[in-house]
């Protein structure tokens, strides 16, 4: 599928955003994406980081001695009351299995928190809480979750969306044999993408398909061939449209799915126990170290992040890409390039217009219609270099341009 | 490579064998091979066969009622005194791993002994034990090593052989994925085949390398278009030949080396103990373990052998083609009877002919020019349906009846 003829720029984008007044934000959590988010945010706020790791805290100071930053257990949320109370906003990038807690702690302090940790539970089992308190709460606040929630969210306040499939994937610059993989994130999380059953809407029906199914190969221009398979990624996206048709697929280079499939049915994957020489061992663990070690990206190591978005309406295609590369002078990567700055987008919006949501639980995909959070949002990736390509073209192809043998 | 048309029967075929006297037979070792061994020698001798299994050995006598048992530990052998001291020879067909304790045992008793274990230790270090026991000891009297051997013990004493290679692999006729494969072994040793390093002797120079490198794909007329790789297979072969250049390499149906590659890469084949949440994990067992279950054959599937020999001397090239396949009737695996049946058909020349040897220690390309060896074991296997086909042809192909996209 090639469109580069169709491409059209879209909305004008201002030269600069609107000065902001400068806020108090509270981050916990300063892991990859939480190192962007911070220098991010300390580039127009008063930022205090909070992780339980001294040396990561360390480093985010070395980069930028704005940073304030606090040594503190995630769960123990009452050390840090003080800082939260102060804080005009918290944003929360702890790991998942820590993520509902955190959250739902601050939740319940009155404040407006943004959620990058993307954790399994129903979001929406805090909105009773947040009404109490007078919370906002927006979470999956990152490229997708995130970015293609928000972008589909702004399509639909203009007509009405039949299809959305949503291509997406971090992948290395260098392809290293065999996995031609680098994991942006705990390897732990990218066998959990590879093993939970995926949900799709079809033609209005819920359907749950396996991961790692219906491979496909798709061009990208300017990347080149990938392959895209079923994983499980739509989330509040289920809950929060009416969109027939809602699939998510990840993007690999070719041939990583298979060994992935091979690792899947020999059981590698498997949380069963298994009985070794009297040793309990359960076979995902060993395989998360295994594949850590073979998906460990290096400082100096390349990635990018593609995106794209196929929407039907009508007789209509949108087609959103994203393409973005690691920022070699600041070494962040793509992926916390992405997640982290679309993050910052949201809270930098919702700091500036505190007024435009009443309180309770968001996905992406609710705000994209408030006031001018669209242009916001797609103006401040832009400054940061992120920029988002759409295209429009009718669905019919005509097969008679194509020649016998290009026919498949 | 097809040489169908240069295919040549080769020597006379004997109607039947000559009749044999009946011996006394003792077999430690009554496994999937063992089985094929037992039954095969109940039908002209009187047997002994010993096992630490009483399953097996209950399913022996179901096979037939004239083989008698016994229930014993291998490495007990002062138990089985009585059985020895009364055999005129000993078949040792008992797990790799024992099989060099027990078979120097029976050494020192003074017996003949053959021996299909494939233990990893050097056989010719019991050859001064031999000599004082005047014991007669067969080694690696299996389909390969083994026939292989044998076939070029023989054509060395008719021609000086500057090339040999042996392509040879167990394979199941259905080919499941993803590893179109099935254990007709210890999954373990399946695995030690693929991370041994590789001894061959390439132009005079003994040379090591990774296993499963250098994978070719070779066409073997009537089976398809298979995978060969390096594998540790030729044992007593870089001892007892000056054939400067000796190669084995296992057949598998193509991919299966790419997803063995993949595994062995990313640490699952690896020894060395790994921390996982306080317990210490060897990586190889739990793939053993898992693979295991994977590679399982069912007792209802069949597989097949295939051994191909492509031996070089001077000008002229030697080919011998062995392909064979499970016997359903009496549920005996191609691999079975190619492994127990050579084993048998060199036991049975010994008994037939104990004067041929002096003490000491022997492969059996050793004992190929040895009297009518070479045609005893050959019509031996003829009678039991494993042909033994040979094909001559000339070195050199003619590259100009190739066009041009055929030539790579």
């Amino acid at each position: 599928m090639s469109s580069v003829s169709l491409l059209e720029s879209f909305g004008q984008i201002n030269a600069t955003l609107p000065d902001m007044p400068q806020k108090k934000v509270m981050l916990l959590g300063a892991g990859r994406v939480g190192r962007a988010i911070a220098t991010d945010m300390a580039e127009a706020h008063e930022i205090v980081v909070a992780d339980a790791s001294a040396s990561q805290l360390e480093r985010l100071k070395r980069d930028n001695p704005k940073i304030q930053t606090k040594l503190a257990d995630f769960l123990a949320i009452d050390t840090l009351k003080p800082e939260i109370s102060e804080a005009d906003l918290i944003i929360t990038a702890v790991p998942g299995n820590l993520g509902y807690q955190v959250v739902s702690q601050i939740t319940e302090l009155g404040k407006p928190v943004v959620d990058i940790s993307f954790f399994a539970e129903d979001p929406y089992d805090l909105e009773s809480l947040a009404h109490k308190s007078g919370s906002i709460v927006i979470v999956d606040a990152g490229v997708a979750p995130g970015l293609s929630n928000f972008l589909l969210g702004y399509e639909l306040t203009q007509q009405t969306i039949d299809t959305f499939i949503c291509y997406v994937g971090g992948l290395p610059i260098e392809r290293p044999w065999p996995f031609q993989y680098k994991a942006p994130f705990s390897p732990s999380d990218v066998i959990e993408e590879y093993t939970r059953p995926v949900r799709q809407r079809i033609g209005g029906q819920l359907v749950t398909k396996p991961p790692l199914s219906e491979v496909e190969l798709i061009h990208i221009d300017g990347i080149g061939t990938l392959e895209a398979f079923n994983t499980d990624g739509l989330r509040t996206l289920l809950r929060t449209t009416k969109v027939p048709t809602l699939i998510e697929k990840t993007l690999r280079y070719p041939g990583h799915a298979e060994y992935m499939q091979v690792l899947a049915y020999t059981g590698f994957f498997s949380e069963k126990p298994i009985d070794i020489n009297g040793l309990s061992v359960v076979p995902r663990q060993l395989a998360s170290h295994l594949l850590g070690q073979a998906w460990d990206m290096k400082p100096d190591e390349r990635d990018c992040l593609i995106m794209q978005l196929q929407m039907q309406s009508g007789r209509k295609t949108i087609q959103y890409t994203i393409i973005d590369y690691a920022d070699e002078a600041k070494q962040v990567s793509a992926m916390a390039r992405t997640t982290g700055y679309t993050c910052t987008a949201i809270a930098s919006w919702l700091l500036a217009h505190p007024e435009s949501l009443q309180p309770g639980v968001y996905a992406p995909e609710q705000i994209a219609a408030h006031s001018d959070c669209f242009s916001f949002v797609r103006d401040y990736l832009k400054e940061r270099g992120i920029n988002i390509q759409r295209a429009e073209k009718p669905v019919s192809i005509d097969l008679s341009s194509f020649s016998d043998d290009q026919r498949f």
